[in-house]
């Protein structure tokens, strides 16, 4: 083995964004993939339901990919595996839940049967080529989450994956700092870490403190207490149990992804429900609303949740009632405040008291800030430092924190997804670009909306559409019928009828023009039609809506 | 005048709701209307300007209506007034700010010589019909704020407009809290108050605060400075031009609504320019960057905006450059979080140094906080509360608050646009409602894009539109030509050839299927297309665009 090669880290997700995240680690004819994410489409990808890492890379170079390590079960870790395995079979790693979780993904797109799944634990070593591949326990808002050593030719790499440094946790596991010294004191040649909150000063409150909440709310209620929390965070759920279990409270959960994630991580041994505590959203009716806790999805206001559901009277099972103490136990997502606000605003409206970040203490970060950042820096002593996992705003603070660590400033590799980073035993620089980007998934289709369908569907959400309709004689060009005029989102047609009507005089005055004019070949036509009614909707409204000209030749 | 009568508040704007602020006092044969604001649109209304509130109720009562006395220039209490204005010519009643401000709204729709300005200063009392309204100073993030003490028939409604306590406001007068308290000794029988804070425990920041960051920034910056800011917070831009001076910096201003709020705050003498400090934004090749300061708008990440032109290299005069310090002076405003996040991001990529929210006190609300809002509650004293300004959510909390307060339970009233608060000399009750709502400014149409058009907008964005248009014979029904089917916004059809080629036989199947059952009337061949159409689609792509079935006859 030369060694002259170099290492390849080549992020395809989870830079410059916040989601789908994915970095090829690749040596010679060796890779294997870390994480495999996806995330949600933001507001100029209306009708896309979730996006996806552009794998064309590792598509072409699928002859050296030795597996997918994932780092832990949240979905912008595991949410394009499916979509991954359809392009090619590769073995997947990951601790007990993280398995769990993607073999409810799996099941549900058939794939379960035809996919290696390899179950690790924090300590283990796997070998994958040339890589051996140490899984190191962290604090995360999931359970199961772990770092990565990566021994490779040129040195070892450090993945932090999305950690945060919890002393008090709920596993009673705090992340295993004492190993990240050990691989430090050996010589890491480089650290990649997670960004996310590395704007924060201080430290991560601990999941315990979420807990205490919960526990003072549950002494003191008497009424029905609902719980709307992330479904993937395994401790906050047992603490919510707890807290019901101690204070004589039955437990239903409802929501898809809540009851799924309950099912795997009590099956595998991650939450502890204690006997008879749990019952069947059917059975509530059966209990006194000081004998209930619902435990339920719809903590960032999702459209088709639960809680929102339950919100707009709109849940088969669950009716708000006057004093039911609801407790959003999150933090909107940005993006998600609107949504939120409105779910809140309705429960109130129903006579529920709501208890939500603004007011208490019932959420805490999973992600580590700066203060923990610096820890992990100062462990590992990186000779080089890769931020990820954030915007760009993110890893260039995060970058800066670095070099206020003393890592020096031309060790610091700021990178892009597709920017192939090249490591050395001394040296680190990017070094030329792979194809990389967003696959946008509708629906059953795969990339099959672009920039142009994108750009279309804005316009057509902004103004509207105006379609110009007529049929032409095949034989001299005459108008047989028509011009016809149909809107969609322009105007309310019944309160604009002159508008219209005048709209078909415009199109006829344009097609004379043009028969005057003796350019009567579609383009022209079609061009006339357009330009014409464009100007004329615009002079008339200020508004551009999309004009589709459609000419029928009989 | 009988004592038997009623006092009437209707809140038209900002109740379960943020923004729009208007409210009707009426009294007998009296109204006047108690500001006149816009809203910005949300998500689900895409294409829409602005909104306003529905004024039918007081299109109705037209010949009531005494005067608007407006308690800011914010946008969300001015920005209505020239559509009111086109409906009906009233007299407009503010401090000298605020009608500095609404003048050049006026002028903008040509409304300026038409309407009557009464300039007002705290202190002042003016007779609107049975109403003697009185103007307090207060303290908000814009200069010749008040609000107003309403002696009524039925007794005094203080209505504090948004307010915060500011014990060391830039302009040296701090909230006139002893008029409050002489109000509240006399007996005041309601209190308006603002309830947009009320979710933060404490105190409101001093505006001063920010005043001392910007000159610890001024002091150690050695490079350029870009401030982002509100154009309307003049006392802000006050202080950052106090900086700049101090530190021997030019001052040159960008973005056309700070300009028109700079000249008109300069020419009333609330923004005190010292000499020679402002320059052109044309002359800044003049000066080093260490000599230079511009201030400008853009601090929501508006998209056209002078600093995101800026970040996205697209303003004529401006380019950032390395080691600029740009600071965004402000929070953002829920729903923006994104875009502001891009244009961060955009500046650090051009090598700047972005000072934002998350990092330092660089912005204060406007706003108070719960201490504030307690201050003037057991100052005012009142017998009835109404909490305004905010969604439900906040309007409950306040009520709360009140109630914590001492203020009896009854007596507080949770509104809500359109619905009659009734206030006799002991006696407070919602009885009736009046039309009320949204109506949505898109380019020069007023209300002409209502629920239908909104409707099909959101179809259209989310996925598309597909238009199946034939011609058929007006003698045998027969097809002549087509079907053909279009789309846009659904996929991109160049990739989807053989997809729309099913269409097609799919609309002609449909089109035989009729003829062969003889319904050939038009409604059941549209039916039958759109419905054969919509199946297709969402079999091969789980999709479901809108389809619009176009038939021509000849």
């Amino acid at each position: 083995m030369s060694k002259n090669q170099k290492l390849k880290i080549i992020p395809l997700g989870g830079l410059n964004e916040i989601g789908k995240n994915m970095t090829v680690i690749e040596y010679e004819n060796d890779i294997f993939v870390l994480d495999c994410g996806m995330a949600f489409p933001d507001e100029s990808m209306p009708g896309i339901d979730i996006v996806i890492p552009d794998i064309t890379y590792l598509v072409k170079n699928r002859q050296k990919i030795r597996g997918i390590v994932i780092t832990h079960g949240h979905e912008d870790h595991i949410g394009a595996i499916p979509y991954f395995l359809k392009e090619m079979n590769v073995p997947i790693y990951g601790t007990r839940l993280t398995l769990g979780l993607v073999e409810v993904k799996l099941k549900e797109f058939n794939l379960l049967s035809k996919t290696k799944l390899h179950r690790v634990k924090p300590g283990d070593v796997v070998k994958l080529g040339c890589f051996k591949i140490e899984f190191i326990h962290t604090n995360h808002s999931i359970a199961g989450a772990v770092a990565l050593a990566i021994n490779t030719p040129v040195g070892t790499v450090v993945h932090t994956g999305d950690f945060k440094v919890d002393s008090t946790p709920i596993d009673g596991e705090m992340i295993d700092l004492a190993r990240f010294g050990e691989l430090g004191k050996k010589g890491v040649l480089a650290l990649m870490s997670d960004s996310t909150n590395v704007e924060r000063t201080g430290y991560t409150m601990s999941e315990r403190t979420v807990g205490d909440t919960f526990e003072e709310f549950f002494r003191n209620c008497n009424s029905r207490i609902i719980v709307a929390t992330f479904a993937s965070n395994v401790h906050r759920v047992q603490q919510i149990i707890n807290s019901a279990h101690r204070y004589g409270r039955k437990v239903a959960i409802s929501g898809r992804s809540m009851e799924n994630v309950a099912e795997v991580a009590a099956t595998l041994g991650y939450l502890n429900i204690p006997e008879k505590v749990l019952i069947s959203i059917d059975e509530i009716k059966k209990y006194r609303p000081n004998q209930l806790c619902i435990i339920t999805t719809g903590s960032q206001g999702e459209a088709m949740s639960a809680l929102t559901r339950m919100a707009f009277s709109d849940h088969k099972k669950v009716e708000i009632n006057k004093g039911d103490l609801v407790i959003v136990s999150a933090s909107p997502i940005p993006g998600n405040e609107k949504q939120i606000s409105a779910v809140i605003n309705e429960l109130f409206k129903k006579g529920a008291d709501v208890v939500y970040k603004s007011l208490e203490n019932i959420h805490v970060s999973g992600h580590a800030c700066q203060e923990e950042l610096k820890l992990i820096m100062s462990l590992v002593k990186p000779k080089f430092f890769i931020p990820v996992h954030g915007e760009f705003r993110h890893l260039k603070q995060h970058a800066m924190l670095a070099e206020r660590m003393g890592i020096k400033q031309k060790n610091v590799i700021v990178g892009d997804i597709g920017k192939v980073i090249e490591l050395g035993q001394n040296s680190a620089r990017l070094n030329g670009t792979v194809q990389s980007g967003a696959v946008l998934i509708d629906g059953l289709g795969i990339g099959d909306v672009g920039n142009i369908v994108l750009r279309d569907r804005k316009h057509l959400a902004e103004d509207g559409i105006i379609i110009v309709v007529v049929t032409l004689s095949k034989q001299d060009g005459s108008i047989l019928t028509g011009p016809d005029v149909i809107s969609r989102g322009f105007v309310y047609v019944r309160e604009s009828v002159d508008l219209m009507e005048e709209a078909k005089t415009v199109a006829k005055a344009a097609l004379h023009k043009c028969a005057d004019k003796k350019q009567t070949d579609w383009a022209s036509l079609k061009g006339a039609l357009k330009s014409s009614m464009s100007d004329f909707v615009y002079k008339e409204t200020k508004r551009k809506p999309m004009v589709l000209p459609i000419i029928m030749e009989v």
